[in-house]
């Protein structure tokens, strides 16, 4: 019922950081891709089957390092039913390896409509009374655009089984601030949003004293995150942006409380694509995308140290 | 590169409404269920096949009446990867029968992540150079929290081939408010939603004048509509919350111009669920649904007369 569960996982490892599953063909290495495409055929069938391999490969060369996943369900779905199918395998997959799994999926809608995608991706669908569970990832994310409606559907199905959520609150990308930073009244439309989730959340508090609705907060706005970091105290943050969108450890660093507490930070391209820039041929993703964690990991403990 | 694909649709039919498939196996009439629980037991499996067989007969009773289809894919997700092999499988059939199919998915993600969705639910997967498509709706519904990076890639991908969006304006939800109505400076915040959104797609009006990125504006806040009207000339609009949610034909006809353009209204349980009303076992479901759907398209015609 709160972000413990996480929490604890990052303690284990001293690692405040997720590595994105952002599976997108052109990040397969060729020989990976090739074999794929000679078993399945050049199409959905065989992309999925590519990306399979590379997410077991990096699951199995991350799962000691980072304490959870983030896979992005567009890219799963850009490869239709069959994506789809792909993301429950890895999304099984990570958990056995011990893995915290948020998906990021940014869904949004309301009452009953709100309860099915809870369901299909926390807290399984209910049928004839029985409970059958299909995506059942750990965490999800969600744009909270229509209001209170949007979130409470989903922690009441988190609730059940002591997972969580992080809602949109400030996002990393250059519009971002077209709706979220209008000023409205004394606040910006982003601080109303975390102010309201942070509400609709209190109560839910678990032993760090973070509640069970996060917030996302972009690493590209680091004194938004300063600012947002004393705002809600009781908010667990998601941090994207590091790396190729440009956000620095110093910025991520922001978005920790005084025992290192209260957030992680996401790196997508930096680890799944770190093969790229070690002039091999692929055959390597595993070393690299490992090195490339750790080096994230030891970036940010230049600055945080969780306690 | 517009709404005149869906618009000619609507004239053709002189019904501007669109029927909701909002798959729930409590929607479906118990023979079928049965039937399906049966052959391939109680679970998601029989669920999935349950709905398939009900949503087929909901388009073929619905197909010469409405000109359009709206499935909400929370309902399709609620039963994992086999849901959504349904969904592809019930988008394609209802376009087989000539409907204009509008997948409500409300995404909303950033660069290459929204042109993955918009892949996955419009143009189709690029794969080794080639096109594969997977859902291939017409039309989808999209939230802007994140601002124009989140809308710009799915109209580069629907532009190609003639297909549309909508981006959540005004909600019909009790909530919508909480975020949406917030004063800021002179507008309210789900006008600077409705304003942003016209100037992206500024330059994109079809013949009937209006652009490919339309509007959610929900049918229980009739005077917002009203007043969206005036404002967003250049705005197709959705408009969901008849008859369950209580908005009315007097509420919807605010959302048309004075040719009867520009808006499509939503029904789902009072369609899919009218067999319930009759006093029938759901032998009658396609009856009834089709009875329903000509009463929503009567009822509006008292206000609303599509030239």
């Amino acid at each position: 019922m709160s972000f413990d569960v996480l929490q604890d996982k990052i303690r284990d490892k001293k690692n405040p950081t997720v590595a994105g599953l952002d599976a997108r063909i052109e990040y397969v290495p060729e020989y990976i891709r090739q074999a794929a495409f000679e078993e399945y055929g050049v199409g959905l069938k065989g992309a999925v089957e590519a990306i399979w391999q590379f997410n077991v490969g990096l699951i199995d060369a991350l799962c000691d390092i980072v304490p959870a996943v983030k896979p992005q369900s567009a890219y799963y779905e850009n490869l239709g039913w069959q994506g789809m199918e792909m993301l429950e395998r890895t999304i099984r997959y990570a958990k056995e390896k011990g893995l915290f799994v948020i998906a990021d999926i940014k869904r949004g809608d309301i009452g009953s409509t709100a309860s099915a995608y809870a369901e299909g991706w926390l807290s399984g669908a209910k049928i004839e009374g029985q409970v059958f569970k299909s995506f059942d990832a750990d965490c999800v994310t969600l744009n909270g655009y229509m209001g209170s409606d949007s979130i409470n559907p989903f922690l009441e199905a988190a609730k059940a089984e002591d997972k969580c959520a992080f809602v949109l609150v400030k996002t990393s990308n250059p519009g971002s601030g077209e709706l979220q930073d209008i000023v409205a009244g004394d606040r910006l439309v982003y601080q109303v949003m975390g102010d309201l989730n942070e509400r609709i959340a209190a109560g839910t508090e678990g032993k760090y004293g973070y509640t069970m609705a996060g917030a996302v907060t972009g690493a590209t706005y680091p004194e938004d995150i300063k600012a947002l970091r004393k705002r809600l105290e009781h908010t667990f943050f998601l941090v994207p942006g590091y790396g190729a969108q440009g956000g620095t450890a110093a910025d991520v660093a922001n978005a920790y409380d005084n025992y290192g507490h209260g957030s992680i930070a996401n790196s997508c391209r930096g680890i799944m694509c770190a093969w790229k820039k070690t002039g091999g041929d692929g055959h390597d993703f595993k070393e690299a995308a490992r090195a490339a964690a750790v080096a994230m990991m030891n970036d940010i403990a230049q600055y945080v140290t969780v306690l």
